[in-house]
């Protein structure tokens, strides 16, 4: 009854249950071959960009234990993920969690090479600092893009303690550096009290869009499809705290009165139609996490970035 | 200012705190002498049937812990449950958590004793797969009725492993035996990507009538409500994976972007003017619960189903 | 760019990180001085008056931790609450938690003094049945009030075993000692079974409203906010059980079905421009809260408090 | 194989498993008939005399919980306690969590009765205080008897916040009202930092036996067991933080350094010989407990005193 | 400094940290080409053949995670494992959660292609059920061993409900069909009460060597190595119920009192000098284990295990 | 009864429970005036030297919540910590978690503070790096000092990754700058697999003293106390780590088979007669604790530091 599979797949759970076997990202080949391959799952285990709770060094383990549970076809899209595309667990870049600066050196140079060889990269986290270089590799192949990012934060501080590079601040660098134009920057799910009178100034000055909890509450995603510009990628940047602690508990910085995971998994599959250049999904802590709540959840988003892609 | 009970009711908090003593369901009375007896609670603690997360023996025990706080009066009903009906806790079926088969015949045969006394069963499973053995019983003794199953999954497979009977089989073992028709079977709560593109083509064959979340949200139950056929009883099963994890994150397989617990409740209620069989709640799986969320949701859906028998 | 501030604020978190220093509430300066103080955040460790699960008397620590979160600016009121109001830590009324009667002249003389003082009083509890003495010292310095209630019950009980004092009756001892009139009372988030039919006569009776879910679900604040007095200040009791388990698990009698968070933020938001008299966040049991999601809710709820206040 | 049954025993885990079932105390029988019966397992669900952690008070449910897993014969005594002795589990004493003086009256009272009938009760605190009625009751059975306790605490203060009776302070009491005498009073376990330098005077001054730490590991009870009148009876109280907290996380006021499980199970082992007026089992806490560690040990002691009163 | 590495070995933590890349066991290389391997881990996923509580089926993923902080050499024997053997992560065994025999049939014929290699397997079960299946595999390649097994049952029970093949009936079964020899079976920690005065009359009469606890404190492990045939090769069996659930929490049917985890590791290193066929670690349940404490024993262990092989 | 004070002393309990007030380190005094301060006990919240779980940085604050139930006078010293010393809780020295070498400057510069103004300083960790700014501020005041250090690891590791600063190496580069001299290094708890056979070689080349498990169980703190050179006082580090995971899970790399609680106690208190010149208790994460059982153990630790500094 199945069509033929496009290449890598995941594991028959009927031959070996879901509980068993090594766990990849749903239970896909583990491989660094990228011949063939269109989309890559791998991980970023790096948590020395956090200033609140650590602990997303554990993420990408967390959530491919979790990931076992996927499965194949998207009910809304309509559509077999692995028989339209090739998909591995890449495994993890060799995150230093003593040193940020050669962190994001290795996980440019890693995305170097994935982008070089043409596969669509899904990246677990990690805390969210990891974006900054994410993005720059992408901007070496990529002329122009957008960033579509769920988050609780705006990620737009300047710095804290006199550093420059936290979970904070990559998308205030990525613009300083030219690689996102804040007319093309769309944030879902900021929320929660403010530093200062004036700490959105910076970001309504660069033309950033934020869609708060009220105003999702009252009209969705409307405002931000229709403010999108079409003829551009995107990256789509998943921040788990987007997402409210009672569904998502565990994460470092959580903000109560988030999206829920209905919520979440609907704004995602409304994005159809795009045209994506990776995504992420970051800042899950999963010693914060109870009965895999939250990284179910983080494996179930992915799996509808999976959607997005194959369609 | 309390009228006449009408038989078996709980103990009164007021002479002996809901903390204390010893945890039948709701701190009913425990006895195996049905006469009189118009309703029955009792546990099925099997997992046997469990493909992913087993622990759902121990559901009984831990909603019969969480009970206790249960009330007596359905606020919406305006129905007290203990002046219409003399209810107790049966205590549990003899299950064997090694044998399926001798399993489903301790159950059937139980199933027989009770209804032939004529007592309305409520059920705390154990896993889903003993809906089956449930319904044979029913269909003993009711010609015609109808199943509505509140689920995140359709339980609509033909085997794993090629084993024909586990909690992801019931309804459709059901159907190949008769005991069901698929146009008397509605599902609320369907969600989550799927094995294979004509998974549910089995289903649409037969008329089952699923429920999703984006179909929930946009018109609650109403589809359902008006395709009902009124003139037959139903069987009302209510797996708590159908809610979503955060609020019930005490189960086996969980799926996100579920029911949540007002929805859940609400859900129920407006069931209310069917003529009703049985219950059941299943799939508790108390060690992966908080702080008894889950087993409190579970027990206050238990008092739903109370309510809708009271009425 | 930020102005003056109005007296005692939070520890600059650029300076020294949320996670560091002694946790008081917000990381605000600790002292008994009142001396140009406006506002006040206090503990009131008991629960001496719990019928069901104890544990509220680690509250006021627990709420602390997990306010170090906090911020300055109110993001939909506009307003920096400390360059409004000078606020402090005031750290916890002596409770006894083996003699309510001392615990409860304990906290109306304590709370004499920080109203005689012009202190405006924010109350960590600490049981519900704290509510009564705070209210009692409330009506000797204010003639006319209104109490605004967030909770899933009524706290309109009369007695229990015989005791006329525990977190179940302040609301109807203090309608009996004429602090409070019946018609000022407010009541949202009520939902549950009923003990017996006629439970709400007696709130009937004296005027009482209550928001319960389903009104909430089809018009929000609405029915109350129209109702309300606005001629008269009110003080604002927050039960966190008011709001679903899911989000607030940590509490002594939760009943499932409630506010979701985003929901409970929104409620008091809607608040703005009445007066109030003072606040607090009552019944959080700290042992039964997971990764803080009941604490961090308890927290911003606080934070909508000062906002409320500040503006 | 198995001799004739005493009386009351468990019910057969090969008929229905452990996992099912009503859980009472090692799954006997539940009654208030005395008639025949020798032992009687009861609960005092009540922690209003605690002065640190509450929750006690659910102590006596958690405990039936872990304790169907308890089995028939004391390997090392030889003996099967149920052809020995009809059991019962009696239920809970009706406890008042707002009053400790109605609480205390209703302990001596239903002590009383059990005394009468001449049923040896084993009681599942609660809080220590409550040692206090029960030793009441005994004294108007038995003339002299003496006390082994195991506990970190000596439980003889004086009074806290001028309040003479809570958890630290029933052998003060005790002694003080001539219940017992100092010199046959036996306490195991005792240990952790004081509060002033004299605190153990007025213990020395009434010849109380310490049995701590440094001379436990260095001669384990034979102090103890060369000290103690043979003549007289004793009663056995067991409060769980005797034991160290890595054993026993499940108390209200854990004391590092303690007992291990099986230091403890073999200490009261030794005892054999003695002749036991009753036992209690105190302070088990069990929101504090992690996978029933504390409860299962909490219930393989009560087997213990089980054994010593069987052989 | 290092010697040349005998083949396949951990990847190394200088490169990439441990917390990073997919958890195979100690890091060790994935394969199932058994062509230069001398030694392999495993995992057997599956827990139907538990009594109590389920949910050994996880284990082989848990102790997967908790074993990257494994390490190379062994202090006491001095042995750098992977110079002395090439050592693989084999996967799982693919196992039926629903049937007993046809998971038996698997394992019986995956450790007879692993035998056949001459590959020395360590299994991570599962629970204790499936030791059956694998000595019935090492009897036709071996044809005198004993057993060596540390647990806190004998698991010579006959049946239960009338099931001959469980958890607790493995040794029993073996012996039966002479595939052990009751006098070359030693069996450590074995402890807690019994079923009935005669439980331990059929152990007797096979020459079986129970090692209970009062012995182990008096004399640890001389008994045992004094009887011991030193001309036979040993099969290690590890159930984690050996050890006390203070040290070992994450497991089915824990037994309070048993060893602490620096005499578990203390034993098995005591154990060097025989010659060893396979190993097991057995019943890791790990739902119920607390911050990997359990895992990481487990793990530990395996680490022992492979030192008694690399000697 | 009570001596005069010496100075700050912890609230008076039977003033204001234990559970109330602010969380200072014992419920001393917060204060920086330093006239007349004999000890402080400060924080140091940094865990940007962690290499597997990160969390420390929430140590002092969790630690400061267990603190609470400190008392003192220590049973066997007999002194009473606050008639002989005059001690306060500083606060915690503001570290930058994303810098460590900013970090190791504040730590070096607040120390120095400390010990100009005769401060005998006990610091709560914090990952192990910190103890290398520490003891350089100590060398400046103290010519010749040694350190006795509880741990599982020596922390002698030359680097990882490239980076010669994190909680492997303070040791090392201690003894590389002279701080320490090797010949004064004693270590207890040394435990577990090693990396390389040569590891120990630069340790043993140094003259540090380990201190084994089994020599541990052997001879206990003999060796040690025969070896230390008296006429130098010393520092005292204790990584809770030092201590098994039954005892103190709470913490980011356990090794298993280590210290009882009660041995770490009485190895603490086995040091008494020797002069030191500081403290520190290292390493805690409290998000892996349970129920307080490590921080309640890490806060008898610093008890008996106090004693040791009070004798």
């Amino acid at each position: 009854m199945s069509k033929k599979l496009a290449g890598h797949a995941p594991k028959n759970p009927l031959l070996s249950p879901r509980f068993g076997d090594i766990a990849t990202f749903a239970r896909l080949p583990h491989t660094r071959e990228l011949k063939g391959v269109d989309m890559a799952v791998l991980g970023i285990p790096f948590d020395g960009g956090t200033t609140y709770r650590p602990g997303a060094r554990f993420a990408p383990r967390a959530i491919r234990n979790a990931s076992v549970m996927n499965r194949n076809v998207h009910p809304d899209h309509g559509v077999h993920i692995y028989e339209k595309l090739s998909v591995i667990d890449w495994g993890d870049i060799n995150c230093n969690p003593l040193n940020l600066k050669k962190t994001f050196d290795a996980i440019e140079k890693d995305y170097g090479t994935l982008l070089k060889a043409g596969v669509l990269p899904i990246a677990m986290g990690g805390d969210h600092s990891v974006m900054y270089p994410i993005l720059r590799a992408m901007k070496k192949k990529h002329k122009h893009f957008g960033l579509i990012q769920f988050d609780a934060h705006t990620d737009t501080a300047d710095q804290a303690w006199g550093e420059k590079f936290h979970h904070g601040t990559p998308v205030r660098r990525l613009i300083d550096e030219k690689v996102l134009e804040g007319k093309n920057v769309f944030q879902v799910g900021i929320r929660g009290p403010l530093t200062s009178v004036d700490q959105m100034s910076w970001d309504e000055s660069q033309g950033i869009t934020h869609l708060g909890m009220d105003e999702f509450h009252a009209t969705g995603m409307r405002t931000i499809l229709a403010k999108l510009d079409t003829g551009i990628p995107y990256y789509l940047s998943f921040d788990i705290d987007g997402i409210d602690p009672a569904f998502a508990p565990g994460t470092g910085t959580p903000v109560v009165g988030g999206l829920s995971s209905y919520e979440a998994l609907s704004c995602v599959r409304k994005l159809r139609g795009l045209k994506f250049i990776g995504f992420d999904l970051m800042e899950v802590a999963p010693m914060y996490d109870h009965a895999e709540i939250t990284t179910m959840l983080a494996s179930a988003l992915i799996f509808e970035f999976m959607g997005l892609a194959a369609i």
